[in-house]
């Protein structure tokens, strides 16, 4: 800037928005009275030569945030956030190299409430018991933005933008916003689009001037934790057919090219997650996440995380093991053990068949790992509940599995799930293993696209706009395809040519 | 609005935006989090019929400030607000209705750091200094708004806009902007336009969404006060030169027409306002505010503030004095005084001549009220300052008096002050004395204006955008026409053609 004279005295904001509207171009730029109050100090301790930061608004302009002096560096930092029901992810990212620089996990301090969605919007029903979430999950977040600002050696102040991707419940307890009506017919949310909020008002405590970017929701139970996957996985943007399905308690399928996008969302029951068996755990150290038997030897060779002596299984590894067993014959196409071929790993407990996967002596819990009757049977109508909703999506738009170029599988589970076991199971389709792409955390990924990219974050607003929701009508036709997927693989077996029960065939090698 | 069903499952605040911009039209309509949080329950409780508050914003586009039910007769409330250095008014308007509801004024409290704009500059270069300059009159701005509302009947939330005049560094202190570089050559202001800002951010608890509207400065020496008093006038309005003069410690003078507006100020001093005199005082009981000499008796014949015993004198009355004892000629053409007109009224204290003007036992105080001759020095100073500037800015542009259609005298002093008397003096220019209108607090009249019209609060920055600040330069040729106007009238009698010197003419007959 010039520096002020007798002849040129503009006032120092007004000078400063006068040269920023150089770079920028005649359109507004604001600012906010905490900036103005430290303008006069820091134009003149820099010889009215700095560095602006400025932001993007929504409408239109921009709004400038904080200035700098120019002999400085500035390293500025941004936050993505998957802000999950269970599971909160944070990453740091260098917005102006584009790099990530750190990542942290935590669960979701609200679990405390109710660990599903439904418990935390009962809770929130209160005003104080809504606010006790909204600072319970802030509060979290505060801390572990500092935790991990600590680590990475950045300042607070420096991480000047953030990006939440949260289902609508989680975007609305964030913002303290009453989720009430969201479980509640006509399934109304508060706002679909909060768009841009200012960090304070979020209660995160980064810099004070930061945007906070909230994914848009399409509506009650389709979030911007899956609009954000869907920018992840590009769906959005592709000449051909994809699909993509987070896999949880609830069943997100998405399916779509650059024209049209429809999805819906439907209960398939926490099974798929290694939910409901009595061994069963989230993912942790000893636990079992893939599992092979040896056609030769008839052994089951068990990997664990962190090599531990296992202690439960999760989701991808009950998946390997069921199609494992089904393969071998241990159990029918209805999912029922069979008690010849299970031999003496065949037991029963208070009237129920389990399956004796290891023995106590083998264990790190010191107790025997097993998966009863009753796991196998809930874990059966799991997987027909995920067919169903998937070939009822595609019904919808008149379309067969076959019509699927990518197929891509979201989620921490996703990730971790073994495609071939679930086809075996018929979980998915039976298509070639290519078309299945496990993306994990899609959630975070969008998030930090869009931290980083305000293209990223108009293209939400289309996604967004472009998504139809479809409602799964639980109708007797839908009836009848549940129950003719509630058999391993399938009724129709001609759908699952890949699939040879009792063969004893190997779906993939293990690593 | 269309309550929500299955098939119009829009969001609430959605839902509410669109139907309010079915009125607005297409701009954007901003809302914040803290409305969005009421908005669910609002909208149910009044079976989604409801009225909307609305305010517009600078750029483009409009605010959701608040709803309310169909069902209540909804007032709104305004206040206007003069920030004056001394004194500060409040005046509250029924927005609906355009009336004044109340008013109150009240001495500003940052005096207790220096009656002058110096001392509070000064006292505001150490950040706690500026905060407590802050605090102070917001804190008691606070206290005198709920006491206002508390006559009137209102609640504080339903102030739901303000409008603030002040001059630029009363305008910096209530941001808490550092005034340090006002003062400093070359003259920058933190901001000349701080626009529109949320009460909150002000300090000032009303509706916390009303927005503030500051009005703009032309520079460090121009204030938003004097844009309110042009916007006021309408002097910006006119095919024909008018002039507004605020006269205090600071001359303030504004020359212009629909085309240019030159304004200019200078250091008058204190005397015009009766603060230099032994016996000046500022309006209140017993304070005289007219003085009229009877030619035939010789009697002076006093008005007091209230009709009370006279206790000291304010500024309209000491200017009434003095042309009374110059058109008798107890004062001669230097503002000295003529013992042999005076007689037994005269005396001598300290080696100084002063006149009395009440004996003791006439008075309220029960003191002699006197007029020194230091006095009368000292307004003779300041009612040649005025002129000397007056006819300066007159022939920067010129003209000379005579081109003046309007002569806008503005301030509580403006309102008081006796044109034929000042034109006695030679204090402002001999015009037919219906050119002179006193117009009581311009600033208050325009900030009233800028309250209830966004067309008023347009003007203020087109006025701030064409009026012209002339430095006013105290060369050898301003010091020439000072001295010439250190006479009473004037060296030069042709310019008071009406003016009679010892004459015991009358200048208007007293009310």
């Amino acid at each position: 800037m010039d520096p002020p004279s007798l002849r040129d005295n503009t006032a120092d904001v007004e000078r400063l928005l006068r040269c920023l509207k150089r770079v920028l171009g005649e359109e507004e730029v604001s600012v906010g009275l905490h900036l103005i109050r430290r303008v006069p100090r820091l134009l003149r301790e820099n010889q009215y030569e700095v560095q602006a930061l400025v932001h993007e608004k929504e409408g239109r302009g921009w709004h400038l945030m904080d200035i700098y002096p120019t002999t400085e560096e500035i390293s500025l930092y941004g936050l993505a956030v998957d802000l999950g029901t269970s599971t909160i992810v944070l990453r740091l990212m260098d917005l102006l190299r584009g790099n990530e620089v750190g990542e942290v996990s935590f669960l979701n301090p609200q679990i405390g409430a109710g660990s599903d969605i439904l418990a935390r919007i009962h809770h929130a029903a209160d005003p104080r018991g809504l606010q006790e979430l909204q600072q319970a999950v802030a509060g979290k977040m505060n801390q572990e933005i500092g935790r991990l600002c600590g680590e990475c050696k950045v300042e607070v102040e420096q991480v000047v933008a953030a990006s939440l991707a949260g289902n609508t419940t989680m975007t609305h307890l964030i913002l303290g916003l009453d989720p009430y009506w969201i479980c509640r017919e006509p399934y109304i949310p508060v706002t679909n689009a909060p768009g841009l909020v200012k960090a304070e008002e979020a209660g995160v405590f980064i810099h004070r001037e930061a945007p906070v970017f909230l994914f848009p929701n399409v509506g009650s139970y389709l979030g911007g934790d899956l609009i954000a996957g869907i920018l992840a996985c590009g769906l959005h943007r592709g000449d051909e057919v994809s699909i993509l399905v987070d896999v949880g308690t609830n069943a997100e399928v998405v399916l779509g090219n650059r024209d049209w996008i429809v999805a819906c969302a439907g209960a398939a029951g926490p099974a798929l997650e290694g939910g409901v068996a009595d061994m069963g755990m989230m993912a942790g150290p000893g636990v079992i996440d893939r599992v092979f038997r040896d056609p030769g030897s008839g052994q089951f060779r068990l990997r664990t995380i962190e090599s531990r002596p296992p202690v439960g299984i999760c989701g991808s590894g009950l998946i390997d093991l069921v199609a494992q067993l089904f393969l071998a014959g241990m159990i029918d196409a209805r999912g029922k053990l069979v008690p010849e071929k299970c031999g003496e790993r065949l037991r029963e407990m208070d009237g129920v068949a389990e399956f004796v996967l290891v023995p106590a002596p083998d264990s790190g819990s010191g107790q025997d790992l097993c998966l009863a009757q009753t796991d196998l049977d809930a874990l059966v109508r799991s997987k027909a509940a995920m067919y169903t909703i998937l070939t009822t999506v595609l019904q919808m738009v008149h379309l067969t599995p076959k019509d699927i170029r990518n197929f891509y599988v979201a989620g921490t589970f996703g990730s971790y799930i073994h495609p071939p076991s679930a086809v075996t199971l018929g979980m998915i389709p039976d298509l070639p293993l290519e078309t299945y792409r496990p993306l994990g955390n899609t959630s975070l990924a969008g998030a930090s696209r869009a931290l980083v990219s305000s293209v990223a974050r108009k293209e939400a607003g289309i996604i967004r706009n472009r998504v139809t929701y479809v409602e799964l009508n639980v109708n007797q036709e839908f009836m009848g395809l549940f129950n003719a997927a509630r058999f391993i693989p399938h009724t129709d077996r001609g759908l699952f040519p890949t699939v040879k029960a009792g063969s004893g065939g190997v779906p993939g090698v293990m690593e």
